[in-house]
């Protein structure tokens, strides 16, 4: 029987942990396509295409949302985000587990187009003045883009209902034990399509 | 913040190995509420009340059916299963996992009554003919209730769409570390009471 992939969605706040969780439970958690962004926003120090991102501009990224070749993309702070579909179907064709780190915006919208194969989990601070004391001090940002950040933290708290799970980023390996979890549970998601094909395949059809 | 508790339900057909993955996962999976079912049935060799089942009988069952006292209950093989509440209920508020060994129909019931705290899990053999196979082997039962199980078994596969995952009990060890990732990830689940209190909390509010 032909093995499909299924899709581990990863949101929350800037700040939180998400890009370490995701680095730290590599080894742990088999192999997996970890989906690059696109967006129009300019490259930071050290910053890689293809790597980090796929950097575009305004007008290419407009042309190909029109060309539907976007699973999600969203506004943020002014620059285009959004997820390019081709790889992603790659990965899920190969049996693959796609990880996304989008905002609520983009979960909401990918759960629409293929929430019969989406796991979800939002990963937070465990309070808003620890998220600005970590925004602070890794120091990375200026007071703007730091109160951006805040205001929609602030925003994306509200959907953590949309999730399937959360983890409250207190103690790292804690946190790290359960996003190795929900991403081993992530696999087991069957969507309608290949739960059909489980089904025949187990009556011996 | 006070922690609620969250549900995980486990279905599949009798001889999957339900009952052997989680008592395997006991060790690690952190302190859980396994479910005691009621049942109008008789009880075999060697089960005892109130640790295998809370036998009882049928005008028991029914008044308290009338009282609104189970979260769920069905009629399986002429008798009836349920699931009492009150004791749900206590262990949610001491923040435990409820763990279930339900049918597809209390999976079905449960969801909507309690939907926003449950995750679940189809547990199934690899094939029908495994099934069979299996449910010989263990010589538990004669031949009319293997085939009762098995016209069960065919009628429960068709469900696993309703759930979140599913798990392919092939390989034992392989199954049990994923019902360990799955059991791990159930306690991530948050209702919508506790989102809304968490919120609050996150804010400093």
């Amino acid at each position: 029987m032909h093995e499909f992939g299924a899709i581990l969605i990863v949101s929350g706040p800037s700040g939180a942990g998400k890009s370490s969780l995701i680095k730290a439970a590599k080894e742990q958690i088999g192999d997996f396509y970890f989906s690059i962004s696109t967006t129009t926003r300019e490259p930071r120090e050290g910053e890689r295409e293809g790597v980090d991102y796929f950097f575009t501009d305004q007008e290419s990224f407009e042309a190909d949302i029109k060309a539907g070749e976007f699973l999600e993309y969203a506004q943020v702070h002014g620059n285009y985000y959004g997820t390019s579909l081709k790889p992603v179907r790659k990965a899920l064709e190969e049996g693959k587990l796609v990880i996304f780190d989008i905002d609520v915006q983009g979960h909401a919208i990918a759960r629409e187009r293929m929430g019969d194969l989406i796991t979800s989990v939002f990963v937070t601070t465990p309070t808003l003045a620890e998220l600005e004391h970590r925004l602070r001090s890794r120091g990375t940002d200026g007071d703007d883009i730091i109160k951006k950040r805040i205001q929609n933290a602030l925003v994306e708290i509200e959907y953590i209902s949309a999730y399937d799970f959360l983890i409250v980023n207190d103690d790292f390996e804690r946190a790290l034990d359960s996003f190795i979890a929900v991403a081993k549970a992530a696999r087991l998601k069957k969507g309608r399509k290949q739960a059909l094909a489980f089904i025949n395949h187990w009556r011996g059809a």
